[in-house]
């Protein structure tokens, strides 16, 4: 029996990484509140309470919507289960690692996956997709709207009308984008659609939020096969968030607490105001890194509000600035990952940490890095060019 | 676009069902602490941390030990799909709902599964499950340590070595035992073992503790076949827990504050002392539930402390018995499941929960209830029976 360490005393940080984000106040104050069993009459009115929110915040009528009790990539991996049998042929589009990720994913399921690719920071075009459904025929298309490796912004409703029109159906990560950007699942008819509470919702990790079109559910509910995955079948989770409240797994109730309040936070505020607010700090982030002559790494005109991936500047060590930024200002900003490793930062400006305060607080720390490692730029210029856009 | 809800206010719960148990209020405190990156050195010393408590807990040295990302079937579905490949033999013993689970969830994971069943309430001896192994010669044993459905408790020690000696593998769910009786890892030589952060740890659900023997690693590390399921693959997982820290999927930050430290609190208390504390509680219930002649349905000397089933009395009405304890006085218990549908309540005395508090209030109220309903016995009989035993 080894020694019991004091109870838990975390550092406060700044959360600007690619996920979690700064979690809002009031959401770490909803998940420390009472617990309740998970068929309590209470727990149940905050399940359809939730489920209700999530359709407008996917902006969908799907009733197959709710939230995975687990974190994001079970979210994608609930999506895919549920979708494909074994032989199904599934076409992934691979611009970085979540695209890689969907391929594994779906090879487990026994899928033929065949993949396009473009470099990481660029997107596909519909003719792209396109040519490429025509020649593989896939039941399911499947692809990444925003990129959290690259900070690339993949276009979603041109290419959903291509992939419908084939008869096939499409499968959307919104893991990045969910509560940043616009996702509007119904007017973009996507069908299956997942993504986590730690991004853009500002909520601890922990819950993935998935939506499934009619065209969805009428594949999952004509399967030749057993769901490989009995956490994830759709049909036995429906069966609980649904009327019927048929026992599954025990949920986690405080996780949805505070999945409840971020959603509320969200919808209280309104999307067209939270995508704005998202906006602007992303466009003051960007014209403050470019004062300093730090640029993006995404194909311009693609670039996410709230995933900004910029190029390390030649010369600057990268892992040094991440550890001193964490250890003297708390700030916390991410590495890049595979093709893009010890070459960009990840910079997350997501749901309430997309604020002016964390804007102007990582310029100004960055700059007093950079000034010290020797990197030549105009001292304020990225300030002064954030604070434009704000004044403006 | 719904109106948006207030902000959740849940009512204050005694909860004494089958889980979630009463929640510690530091542990509901903790959760609520500041948010840091699943990256975080901070958050790699409180995994650290973690995975040692949990060795501690489960009395086993075992490396691969850790808390999977999801709550206590996810746990299940965890060791069963990381061990057992297509084909595989599989022996499920069955007496309640958790073992059935078991059966299903080895069968979507491609087991050939053959399984033993006992009545409900009764416990498998280790003649019974010997003979089984040498039929069936299997590669695997699971079997339930604490039969939540049936409140029975199985004995493992006699089991394990016949298992062992068959050269196979064992098993075990202790997803109701941990932290409420002794759980012995190694000196039992379980092989492989999961459990749930909401029962025994008072913390809420969305955790689950597991730990995989020298030879359980083995098997996972020669598999032929890829582990079905990207999520759960423990390999990838102990890379993250283990020294590499190779990132996986985002670890749901809070909810593991909450597990330090709900196992922290366990650990301060000592085992001995917080088992001695669960034996104490069940007998005040048991005496005190037998003073008004109300009976276990699990086989006597096989009773489980945390998990009490017991047979609702004749003419009295179960739903509106566990109704009016909720409306009336906040208690929930637990409904039965299955074949004991209707014909048990569960109460619950786990972690946090088995406290003289709970049951005292626990037997007052249902003497309140059931003498509203016209059922025969001595007024206050429950409590003086129960309160002898405390000050005894």
């Amino acid at each position: 029996m080894s020694s019991v360490p004091p109870s838990l005393c975390p550092p406060i940080r700044t959360l600007m990484g690619p996920g979690p984000s700064d979690i809002h106040p009031q959401v770490l104050e909803a998940m420390s509140r009472s617990t309740v069993g998970h068929l309590d009459p209470f727990y149940l009115e905050i399940m359809d309470q939730l489920q209700q929110m999530l359709r407008d915040l996917f902006q969908t009528s799907n009733a197959m919507t709710f939230a995975v009790s687990a974190t994001g990539s079970a979210g994608m991996e609930a999506t895919i289960v549920n979708l494909v049998e074994p032989g199904d042929k599934v076409l992934v589009c691979v611009n970085g690692v979540f695209g890689m990720r969907m391929t594994d994913v779906a090879g487990r399921a026994g899928a033929e996956v065949v993949t396009i690719e473009r470099p990481w920071g660029e997107v596909f075009t519909a003719e792209e997709v396109q040519q490429a459904v025509e020649k593989h025929q896939p039941k399911f298309i499947g692809i990444v709207m925003a990129e959290t490796s690259t900070g690339a912004s993949q276009p979603i409703e041109e290419i959903s009308k291509t992939v419908h029109d084939a008869g096939a159906l499409l499968i959307v990560d919104a893991v990045t984008s969910l509560g940043g950007m616009p996702v509007e699942v119904d007017r973009w008819n996507i069908d299956a659609i997942y993504s986590g509470s730690q991004k853009c919702l500002s909520c601890p990790p922990g819950l993935s939020p998935v939506s499934f079109s009619h065209r969805a559910v009428d594949v999952i509910l004509n399967r030749r096969t057993k769901v490989q995955s009995w956490y994830l079948d759709l049909t036995m989770l429906a069966n609980y968030w649904g009327s019927d409240r048929v026992y599954h797994h025990t949920a986690p109730i405080n996780m949805s607490y505070g999945l409840h309040e971020a959603v509320r936070l969200i919808l209280a505020e309104g999307l067209e105001n939270c995508f704005a607010r998202h906006r602007q700090n992303h466009l003051a982030l960007k014209v403050g890194l470019a004062a300093i002559d730090i640029h993006y790494a995404a194909q311009e005109g693609h670039q996410l509000p709230m995933l900004n991936a910029v190029r390390v500047p030649t010369g600057v060590d990268d892992a040094a600035v991440r550890s001193t930024l964490l250890n003297r200002f708390g700030i916390e900003i991410g590495a890049g990952l595979g093709a893009f490793k010890g070459k960009v930062w990840r910079i997350g400006l997501m749901g309430y940490g997309a604020r002016p305060e964390n804007v102007l607080l990582f310029l100004s720390a960055l700059e007093q890095l950079l000034g010290e490692q020797g990197y030549s730029f105009e001292a304020g210029a990225s300030i002064a060019a954030a604070n434009a856009v704000y004044s403006s």
